[in-house]
Formats: structure tokens, sequence, C-alpha cells
């Protein structure tokens, strides 16, 4: 039950996805995901720098990122509707398009731990945030790895 | 109680803004908040054409753009740091920082107008949520019309 739900959800919002940007211009679709990305990298630079001791540890401050990023990957997978593999300057490979289940099944999988990071951030021990923090990043690049050009 | 709470929010999410921003670069900063705003406004143009009448209203779609636009608004002002008024291209007028508290007035409205706008997005009539995005954009505009070039 859960599961159909959840494929109904994501159902739901590709549908929502492709709708919104139907209507874009690629270079807009292209600076909408950057943009997207932009914020996820802000949020997760102060994170990476606290979990390897490069600043100080702060609870609230961590829990606030890791909140912001959870809210923010969802986000992007309408970034990258048909048609916007190229109009702007892109590290985007055209993998994307050509595998988008296995590009979509990575993109869930950091939406899902993205999320665990947030529940993580706000209860768990700083070794328990630390080690979800590290599976987050993990997905990040594993995506990055197969779809995105240096 | 609940103001002091307010009150004691906002000037945490403040030092947090500037502990994050006092590490980046002014282009970084400028990149930044205009990233959030892109985002912002992918997100206010479907609503804008649903109120306008230009696409069908969608409710869901409509719902979810509003709470999307809610949870971006309160990251905009980091992106207004210190010395971050020149360094890139930017439409940010100097008064930003020499009249920051008008302009911080001006973005907390914001702020709140876009939470109200995704609480009677989920609940409201057509009629009631028209009225709100109204509103809402009208916080944007008065923010635009003082602190933003054309």
């Amino acid at each position: 039950m859960r599961k159909q739900i959840l494929a109904a959800s994501a159902i739901t919002l590709t549908l929502l996805a492709n709708a919104a940007a139907a209507q874009a211009k690629p270079e807009d679709v292209i600076k909408y995901r950057q943009s997207v990305y932009k914020v996820i990298g802000w949020n997760f630079g102060p994170m990476a720098a606290m979990v390897k001791g490069e600043k100080p540890f702060d609870k609230e401050a961590f829990a606030r990122n890791a909140m912001i990023v959870s809210q923010m990957a969802p986000l992007a997978m309408e970034g990258f509707a048909a048609g916007s593999d190229k109009g702007a300057d892109t590290k985007a490979k055209p993998e994307i398009w050509t595998k988008s289940a296995d590009f979509k099944e990575k993109m869930d999988k950091m939406v899902a731990e993205t999320g665990k990071l947030a529940t993580v951030a706000r209860a768990g021990s700083f070794d328990e945030i630390k080690k979800q923090f590290g599976t987050t990043g993990g997905t990040c690049k594993a995506c990055h790895d197969d779809f995105k050009n240096k």
C-alpha cells in the first residue's frame, strides 16, 4: 500500500514536473536546475566542513542545512525535462535522457537519503549524523559519476 | 511569548545566515540569491497563470508551487550578506544595505505572506487563494519597487 502510494506520488510529481517544464525554454530549464543545485551546494558545504572538522559542529545550523537540502532535493528532477539536454552551458550528460530509468533511480535514492539526513540531523548523535551524511553524499556522487561532466 | 520566540528565531536565522555567508565570496553570494529567486519564480509563474486564467486551475499543482515558494522565501535573506552589493551582475540596489531595516521588514512580510499562501492553497476556495496570491505578489512588488533595478 505504502509502495503504491509512493509510486502514485512519483507519477504525480513527474506529471507536474512535465507540465511545468513543458512551457519553459530549454535554457530556462537548465538555469532552473542549476539554481536548485546551487542552493543544495550552498547548504551542503557547511555540513561537509562540520563533518570533516574544518569548522565547529553546530547542531542547529547543521539541522537547518539538512532540512533545506531535503526540501530542495525533490525539486531537481523537473529540471531535467525532455529537450533540456542543450540550450545553455550545462554539465549534464546525454545519458540522463538515454538512460532515464537509471538516472531516476539514482535521483530517487538521493532524495530518500537527504530526507533521512534531515531526520538524523534533528535527533541523532554526531556519529550517526556523520554516517548518514556520508551515505547521502554517496548518492550525490553516484549520480555525478555517471551523469555529470567534470 | 510567541513574539519573543519569533524574534529569537529571527535573530538565530540572521546569525546562521551571517555565519554561512561570511566565508563565501561576493560573486558566490550573488549567485546564491539569484538561484533562490530563480526557483521562486519558477514556481510563482504557474500560479500567476492559473490565477489569471491563462491556464486551468489545478489545485494540487498550485498547492505544491505555493509550498515550494514558502520554503524558498526564508532562504533569500542570507543572499544579501554584507559585501555582496557588487562582485557579479546584480540588480540589487545599494539601498538594501543602506536601508537594511526597511529591507528586512519588507522581506519578513514577503516570507509571512508566502506562508499564508501555502496554507490557503491547501484548504481555501479559488477566490480565497486568488486574494492571498494578490497579497503575496504585492509583498514581492513592494521590495522590487524599492530595492531592485529594472
